[in-house]
């Protein structure tokens, strides 16, 4: 193996573009060795939280597309609303509330940096200043507020877009709305700050979770999971006699568009979540991130894309797309040490839970009706526990106990959320309209007027 | 609240990834306080433009997939070929006239930069050498001219984008791209000149527009009302007895993709109007705007979704998607001063005013098929005016002068325009055309052909 | 013609945003004429390739949708699944594979760089270590080798989406999929050494192709014609009568995606093709590619667009799509040296090419769905050609003979692999199952279960 990949490349790239007279003529060379100045690394600081937060706002328009191919064409339109709009509410409510829960910056309402933070601080988040200064910037060490924010934020709607999948197609909208609101101005943000707020997860478990196999992924997949429970499966789903009922997904083209959608915005999400690119160090830790995110999504669509083969006989394609998502979630608690060859095994064994985990739940007559709950949840406890493998900080018993904690807090006040909007006003639609389906029974209208058999 | 939110992130950030050994140990800490260096100025600043210049190309795509989700599908293929003929032109048009025409540099064929400057110059637009240097390159201190016009041709063709969704299903396709073709070498270009390029809006009655509320949006606002006028409505859409036929789009998937793929581009449009950020105070309010960009987009979604429950009992994901929209194109007038909580507000109203818009133009049986005109002429309106809410160097007179001149001049202009189209040629497709569906009887070809249901 | 444009943009942008007060008052002005420290040109030439590899990577996403709108509906599933199984393998095989034999850094496996490189190296690709600092870098005074590697292998991954397209609707799936392995692994390595590798075509031949108009463009073109000529026409293609039966695509709104999402990809394939952005030289000189490449694809669209009409009496959505394509592939092998007009007449005559290459391979009976040939092949044979319009290091002769040898080595061994392929296992499906489509028949799915007329 070698280790200067690149000296030949730059050949190739002088031989490739024109000579660049002006760099080797008229300017002098760069100094060697010279740190990029503390304004640039504030720049660049701050870009990568500019960036890598557009690619993560896209992973919404990911989830909508995902599911609403996923869905029946009956209730698509359904899924298009809930999906714009839990976005919209997740920015509003993390602004008003989560924000400064996840980031209490010391101020902890129950605990304390030391003695392990529990519950943050409340309290509207508020960007700095206009045309700040070096010496008004509130962190000129590091990054802009509202760049941290915006990446923030977009981590949060995430989550909320997981739950969206999962129990589609037969959940009410405004239950449905309000349970987001209550996961992203609390929930999410709550547990959250115990891992990268600086809390006990942090200090006293040496938890590990770069960019949220469990802190993002499996949240969303464990307040599924309760409502999915609480909600029942849709009728017909399950026959009285053992049989599953298949319910094609309507638009398998807008599943897979939604699944690229989100292997590009997952470079947002992994790589950006180094949360630093102003030194040769961080850059390249940032590309390490890259190549492996991109690899785990490759090797879980192959995982699937064999297995399904050898299982069924026939490839699924339904599978290869959850496949590659699998690959990403299990990644994404440790992006960084593995190299590609571990990035590849991890990513495929994600993708081989997903494979098996799909039917799982099924025999549990738990109705996902995107795989959001194998996908997210499964491949996320895969993937924290696999960050042992490649980083040595890691403990097995650090991450399950995290695991754990997480996954009960999130489960348990999930369960009582569901089952409080459901003593309220019901979170199921009638049985007529789910057999109508969402779209003309809650919306008065058709995702696809033009198109649809009539039933 | 706090100021410092960044300090515990920091902490967390370095809890999350491994010790990066290098920077502390082996190489010397950055210089506390230095300024990133007139070529990493420069470089910052040209890629401010090229991000943000993809990130509004972007929204050419966004467009046309929102309008070929509102067209019925018989006008689905004609509104695709619209949209990617109209972006195309515009690139050729804006290169040919419109450049110079926007930023004549002083050389106004009509005025001054000191009394006032009201036609820019003529000529096409040209790009500084390949492989200049800093004592060759056209603007040193600031940016690389192409990274300049790649950005401004992104809000041209924007400009053009806006007009085609309101004209849908009834216009004839080259009468249309003739229209876009003076629209964007001339009529976009000579307004945005007399803000943009220094002339006489800009330095006489102090207008504020950051990233074109008036200068674009109701520009192609006014553009499309006028042709809506000319054009008439579409057959059936307003029965004698004044109930208004409703015309449903035919892939809500489609419009919810597109209204995504806006709000993504969107941070490019308003952030890459910031026009520069090579500095702390440039990148800071570069993360400022994206926040409150987002926001905004947010408020309009939630405040459509929240007032269409309430006023039909029934949500309406084309208004969520309108109202997100309508958002958007409220915030662009001022991205910058306002806070997040005012970013909400001004969203909000964004999305109300569209909620009572679109029916409103029904009654005055003005047939905009995709909302564009509440969308980008009204709330393109109000976001210029809610200027002064958070900018005290904005007038009300100023804003409100301005967006009347503006708004003359180009409703004025299309209108000969239109007319002219329509005694020469004739601009509408005969009744059988529309009634059978431009993509059979002009193009000849079917956007959906294994789909459609016998009409 | 003016060579200062910025300079009242200048204005424009002061006029435009707050005072930036802390800026001028606070900070001291930077120092004119300073370079970006060497660690700011590392972290700038990273990033380009980090933001320019998404940009690729999303291409795998265009192609996707361009290829399952072109398609019937019966096979559009089974495009999807073609799609995204060849990214995922194809990035596995670059890894495994192909970025060492592509980037041999002198060690060729036959050749020397001196004599002319023949075969790189065998060998993994590694990336550099985590958290490396300046000295341990691998390539300090370039980029980190992780972004190099990312995207470098999304450029491997286009060459076989390219494949994809032509032979769709009648190849069997793990035929395929082994033909990309190959193509991946082994045939687009080894060529794309000859040149970017510092191989023979680049050290002995003076051959120019900035981004790959051969090196990616027509290997995926040749690659395609060697299947489509082995694999056979769709059934009833062509009539014995001569007559060519047309089979429309089921989704022109998503094929229309699909050209966006290209042309929006394109300005990383172009822009990331500089492979550097660390000097005012290189960031002006990505400007100018980006500006160029937008113009080229313009040029493409609307050529197809005027020439369709003036042909056929009626514009062809479809041509104008591919003509746009057609304008991209034909200005990657030089984005940089043309002037706007120049890429503006490059564009077009793409453009031009695939309007009468699409008929005349229906004459060849060469049955290529969608297009490939004529605007991979055919466009990049032109815009490798063309180099010699603007750049003066290019020799006619030098560009033919490098095509003419990338062309011979890469058709011939995609022809061998076919036949071996077709030998071993077949690579056609059955009469009975392309006639059912390859959905229900390879996969047991369809892509639209509630749309598709009863056939």
């Amino acid at each position: 193996m070698k280790t200067k990949h690149l000296l030949t490349l730059g050949v190739a790239a002088v031989a490739m573009t024109l000579p660049l007279a002006g760099f080797a003529q008229d300017d002098p060379a760069p100094v060697p060795g010279t740190d990029a100045s503390s304004d640039s690394i504030f720049i660049f600081n701050s870009l990568l939280f500019l960036v890598g937060g557009f690619l993560v706002m896209w992973m919404a328009a990911g989830f909508a597309m995902l599911e609403g191919g996923l869905v029946r064409s009956k209730n698509v339109a359904m899924q298009m609303t809930k999906n714009i709009a839990l976005f919209s509410i997740a920015a509003i409510a993390y602004w008003l509330i989560g924000y400064n829960l996840m980031y209490p910056l010391g101020n902890w309402s129950v605990g304390t940096d030391e003695t392990g933070g529990y519950l943050g601080a409340f309290g509207v988040a508020v960007l700095e200043a206009v045309g700040v200064s070096r010496d008004t910037a509130d962190d000129y060490g590091y990054a802009s507020t509202g760049s941290d924010f915006f990446f923030q934020l977009m981590f949060c709607a995430t989550t909320a877009s997981i739950v969206s999948g999962a129990l589609a197609e037969r959940i009410k909208l405004w239950p449905f709305l309000i349970f987001v609101f209550f996961l992203t101005a609390l929930i999410y943000p709550i547990q959250a700050s115990w891992k990268w707020g600086g809390g006990f997860l942090d200090t006293q478990f040496g938890f590990l979770d770069f960019a949220g196999s469990t802190v993002v992924h499996s949240v969303g997949g464990w307040a599924a999971l309760a409502g999915a429970i609480i909600l029942g499966p849709r009728i017909g789903k399950y026959a009285s006699d053992g049989k599953v009922q298949p319910m094609p997904g309507s638009n398998l083209a807008l599943a897979t568009l939604g699944t690229f959608i989100l292997w590009l915005g997952w470079f947002g999400f992994n790589g950006g979540s180094q949360l630093a690119m102003g030194t040769v160090g961080d850059v390249a830790d940032v590309s390490r991130i890259f190549a492996n995110t991109n690899m785990a999504a490759a090797a879980g669509s192959v995982a699937a894309l064999i297995l399904t083969q050898i299982m069924y006989g026939k490839v699924d394609l339904t599978m290869v797309l959850n496949g590659a998502l699998a690959g990403l979630v299990s990644i994404t608690a440790e992006p960084l040490t593995p190299t590609l060859f571990m990035a590849l095994v991890i990513g495929a064994i994600g993708g081989v839970i997903v494979v098996f985990a799909v039917p799982l739940l099924d025999k549990l007559k738990i109705d996902d009706v995107v795989g959001a709950i194998p996908v997210h949840l499964c491949a996320g406890i895969w993937g924290t526990l696999a960050v042992v493998l490649t980083n040595s900080d890691a403990t097995i018993g650090g991450q399950l106990i995290s695991i754990a904690i997480v996954g009960v807090f999130v489960f348990v006040v999930s369960l009582v959320l569901w089952v409080i909007l459901k003593g309220i006003g019901g979170i199921r639609a009638s049985e007529e309209d789910e057999i109508a389906g969402l779209d003309v029974a809650e919306l008065g209208m058709e995702a696809y007027p033009d198109f649809t058999k009539a039933s």
